[in-house]
């Protein structure tokens, strides 16, 4: 039997990326058809023999103008089967961006447990592998698949871009809310290491009278220095321009925000225009067509993440360590 | 244990069908929750207590204005997902149009079996069963699912219709193309039976010469009967134009046509207002809203399924033979 | 068939419970038989018929002197697939408190997610659905599980027993760290409306300088007030312990503690001696029984759950509403 | 791990065939054991060292006096068994004539979709891969299985011979009836691009009056043309006598019969005698044991599947494309 | 929903035994249609509604002169698939003797392990419970299947039989083999309790000189006792003889044999002719058709199982205790 | 993608034997880590690299000072979890003793069948292969296990060790029961081969008079030679000293106890003290830590399975044959 060789399928709507990946790799993207028909049906399949191949397919789970979510999910879905009845060796699922990921409990009574059931969904197409980047719950998606899983972090990438910049500052990592403590925690301590000094951390704490939101509170002292506010994504914008403003308020003298995923609701581009804050760094997971705002377009910066991607489908092929690829600075 | 209580739902967009099942049954649609969120991302619960019950979901699987045939399709899963997370006792999924049902076999090399997939989604669910109409491929239906499946069929709804209206006449069955003379056969013994004559039958014929398709071949004599054209869909309507005409050609007195499903494609505005067509039949698992043009709606009839749904949920629940039902006349 | 009838079993070192549950619902605890072998192995049978009955077993899963929380595992386990083996309709696993819930994610490279194995272990051998109270990460849990699950609550056992203790006072509700702060929102919402009165929220958040903790920062006013501190579980008690002097610190007249579980480690005895706690208020899902230093003892209040255990059960059996069973005050 | 070595098998009674296929192969068959005991059981099993192995098993599933198709299938599903319990690492069945084919879906009430139980079957003793020729209902076959599938096509086969016989004359292909026009056309389009001219196609069509069959009735011109009537296999012969009579009133002026699989029922002895039939082509899937006739084993002509079979393999272990070598002419 | 309803069904071969367990049960037997077709192919299914009844099918599954046991266990688990098929609450497979139980372990190298792919076939056609009787190996039958299983023992109709025969004599219970023992214990044990009296046990071993049995030696006193031989099943009837022949060397006034499954090879016909044997009784699990000898016939005695098999299905029906049935003398 | 490398782990408590392994094998054990907490819950996890590679785990399941023979079970299941969660190629556990082997079917009504539990949750973390030495019974193992089995026999290393202590004695080996004849019987043939010499066997048949153990029965000869009894394990060791106090009885002049597994209850530093015995042989399989007794340590004779168990694992990593491992003297 042949040694498995790689093959790197990107979907339609995530060819850019898949393109860059493409490059890292040095391996071509390999061909497939896309088709919808007119009642909105579609049909996708391999072009090429992927017998006994080590199979990738990339796509990132956002609903787009083109297509809504539930379209990529399912055509995500179809391709999977589609290329293990082909034969394929192992078929692995790279998405960037995992939907339904925040739907991953009960918060109100019989709430589905959507998480779970993507994976399921995975599962019975035959996926072998899903790979992911900085999901929204680590526990449930660990939990919630049986066929394996990897997770990617992309501390690094930020850590990478934001050395050079703050290297002479005073630097205060923030966390938005308390849920993200734990991630701005682990940036600090990348960025610590990377820098060779301390970094101290912040946080913002929604202050509640008699349960109603009255105030932002800021725990850390941010006087005097550059703020890094970080999150998983960034929907509305509402939450960290909140949290820019806090900061300023206490004397910050610039405030960054970065977060994974730029989901970006529409209201975010009114939002995100405040003065308060100086950039706005995400990465490469998901186009963000619904920012039109030129204000905000302007201190936009998008992280590169095929580079990382691209790491990590060359170590699950060949039998590398993910663990290592995500402690190298 | 209680015994299990019939509860029956309807998804939105199916809602019309839905509360006709629900008058026929004398049972009141129960509550549920749809929200949409800015992200594209759907939620679905149901707003009652479940458990322990005989639960009845409706879904029509094709596309609409408001939402994919994909949406749709993730959207029941999910529901199917939270309602089995409420404990409910059974899960039985009424799809009156199975999507994707035409994606049965690859066709071309590494196609996807759709039809296989889907299934595997409804399983993965945990769906006990489903039950669908005159769905596009029988075999390949009753193969594909490992839970339960019923499958009815819209013939009686037919006789019944065309019985008062053809009791005097001279009547040939006709199916479009040779996929359907089994189809076309099936209905023309009904109506035989229910009529007490004897009903001839004919069929169209693509005719090639060098395998292009040179002309229309009619099979049978139609010459001064009422011809009914038989199909189980309506997608762009082109079949059943050009076997209405072939039929005219060869004498027939009065063309009608009816199908399960009116997928009407953009094009059927045009090509089904020919006036060959005296009358389009067809039921109301597709609300047919790509249907505009004046001339084409002003001859359709739209049979109402309500009732056979509503038997074969009553009988599923009480234990009662289908096969019966689909005897009845 | 007849109606499956409701069977309970309480496993020999969670008994005393058992026997509340037992009179709670008027049912006698079914015989069964526990034996260890002098190699360690163990062998576990009910002794009456259980066919096509509705068998609830209890057992809480934590270690004992005499087992270890590995053999209670393996016992319940094994005791599941001869209840099933036995023809049992339905068995449902009563378990007051899951073990390795606190293993619910990789923190550490290549570490087990030991929830997800465990909930695989209870799918192995047939159960059918598994009942838990305040367990420690709501989404891991019902991420973790395929089979049925039902979470509960002690919220209002809590409530019932601070109500007439705090009705004149002015009482903050305190989490002991950030993690827990939606547990302790939970708790004010409902002492708040069982006392019709707003209740204020405080937290207790450990500060850091350079990465190391470096002090208790107190978020909310807690000054002249009665405080509650809440938890999920007591292990060490230090968690709860600091929270407690840093009220006391900021004017706390009163410092009440009140988790689900209490697990008390050794160190607790000690640590919870403080005279900065004025009572510690835990349910009976575990037997303290390394808790042993009588000044801690005597502050020690033990709610009983065996109403909410016996209420979850008679609706799961009758169809009943746990959401509703979880709402009621 | 060594590289998986191919092992290839053949069950006794379709050991001919195997043979062959392993000379193609250049691969001895391997050593197996079969037994049948007295009281009707049997048992099988391999005498070689599997382990790790890309394991080939080739056994026709027909009835034949000395084993039932039943008898074979069992034996085989045991075999597959009893290679996986020795460690193989991937068992692949070559069944060039799958049973149950034809019990593809519900045609009475309440009939068995036998199709389906085969294909659990073979998932049920572990089967990795089932390879067969020319099955009955392909997307039925194609839905039913969950573990892989390959499908294999005689046409090449049939071109090639026919090729050289009808390489001046007049030719057209005719399907005997309805069902078998797809299959007809994919034919007639591989032999007129061999043949770089353009074949017309033709077929029989059974007449009814009133329900019943009257006639026959050939659509297409068959008027001075050598017929070459192709069906997927051969059982009374009735379909296949009538529809050459039907050529030869029409004025072909020879007529040949071809079909992948020659079941030969018994009547077929007579069935096909009739010298409107010129000759008779099968394929070697099945040993035609009932056809005793010397008047028609005269004109029987059995092609050799084991080139084809022997490729499938070869690529299939190699990871080459099935979809070229189906292409290949 | 309705209370499952009771149905039984059994297949042709078996009828004889099913007719007197429907009459026992006071349920008349279902109707289905088994046909077999020309090529060896059989289809069959109920003719009845099975809808949400607790169907029970009864097949004894040995060879017999028109169907192999392959035959048999092909047709018996393609009607459980379509029993389910047709919508059946549950399906419990009385098979009183169970094929390949001997085939229970590897013997030699790459064995197949027979019982458990058969057990794996039945679960994967939906059986969800299946009954058997006195199986060769109980172990093996209890760790094979996933599925429920009930095991029946034919002890107390053996003891029933000899009760009244042996009351007044001096008689031991004989095992033929060293296999046997724990049987002939068990049925010692109950005809003393039955009679009131201490009856004993001996067994003849077969003696080895260098591996080669060189002679029997009986352990345990027959001198003047009547013997009765006891084992699962008879097949060649040489240990049955030679035991006989060594117990009446040794003193034996009389000796019976009894056995529960009547298997008989053509040898038994001449080997069970022994003046030593007086009397050979067995079951109806297997009707004995190889036994053709008057000689053996006259001694023949033929024990129904009905009773037995119809209480066992009264209880499974009604959730009453097999243990109990088992127990009753 | 890269050839599975080999990975070794020895969970602590049978390390001794792991590091043998490890040096037969000359590859060095990978590092891992195993914790106990507090609160009794473990943890364990690889600390090296796995992905992609073929890795083994040795863990003999016996109750220990340190750690019941559940805990250890648990343990040894979570690291099987999270080596297929670390990306393992294949896990394959070597468990040279196996727990609940002797819980093999129901002896007691409703008893559990253990066996199969335990078969089923090495399935459910993930366990693609086990294997085992010597196991209790072996058609209960290999019917209740799905994933992939290997089972070892001691047989050669006994016969190697008695070849040349027997080389020039008459020698009879004894089985201590009915129940292990065949075990005897199949050392006898090899220890026969190795010394080109026919040995001779008995047995020890315990005599039971109305049901009661009234005295022992020696089955061949053993006067004037030297016995070996040989049994699966040792637990109290009764069975051996009365196996071998009844062969000094009858004249044997030296007796030899012989067994795998050296369980050895507590009971048995008295009971195999007796003079009767020369010498007891075991294996590795267990650290006999209850056998204290002085007396009875002297004669103890450990021999060593890791050459065995190092020559499995190679062949079973390089597709070697068992078959062969096993049969080699």
């Amino acid at each position: 039997m042949k040694d498995p060789e790689v093959k790197l399928f990107s979907l339609n709507t995530t060819r850019p990326l898949g393109q860059k990946i493409s490059e890292k790799l040095g391996i071509l993207l390999s061909d497939h058809e896309e088709r919808e028909f007119e009642d909105g049906e579609h049909k996708i399949r391999p072009l090429i023999n992927v017998r006994g191949c080590d199979v990738f397919v990339l796509d990132s789970l956002y609903s787009e103008p083109k297509a809504t979510v539930n379209d990529k999910l399912c055509n995500l879905l179809f391709f999977i089967g589609a290329l293990k009845d082909a034969a394929a060796h192992r078929v692995t699922a790279i998405v960037p961006y995992l939907c339904y990921s925040r739907k991953d409990r009960k918060s109100k009574p019989r709430d589905p447990v959507t998480t779970r059931y993507v994976a399921s969904l995975f599962e019975a197409v035959g996926c072998d592998r899903i790979v992911t980047l900085d999901v929204h719950n680590l526990a449930a998606f660990q939990n919630a698949f049986r066929c394996a899983t990897e997770h990617l972090e992309g501390t690094n990438l930020f850590v990478e871009y934001f050395a050079p910049l703050v290297a002479d500052g005073n630097v205060v990592v923030v966390s938005p809310d308390i849920g993200g403590i734990k991630r701005a925690e682990q940036f600090r301590q990348s960025l610590s290491r990377r820098l060779s000094k301390e970094i101290s951390q912040a946080f913002v704490e929604k202050y509640r009278t008699g349960g109603v939101i009255s105030g932002e509170k800021l725990v850390g002292d941010v006087s005097g220095r550059v703020a890094i506010i970080i999150d998983d994504l960034i929907s509305s914008g509402t939450t960290l321009a909140r949290a820019a403003s806090t900061c300023r308020q206490h004397g910050a003298t610039k405030v960054y925000a970065v977060a994974t995923h730029g989901v970006f609701a529409q209201a975010s581009n009114e939002v995100l225009a405040t003065p308060d804050l100086e950039q706005v760094v995400i990465t490469n997971t998901i186009i963000p067509f619904r920012l039109t705002a030129d204000i905000v377009k302007d201190k936009l910066t998008i992280l590169d993440t095929s580079s990382l991607l691209a790491s990590a489908i060359d170590r699950i092929h060949h039998g590398g360590s993910l663990v290592e690829l995500l402690e190298l600075t």
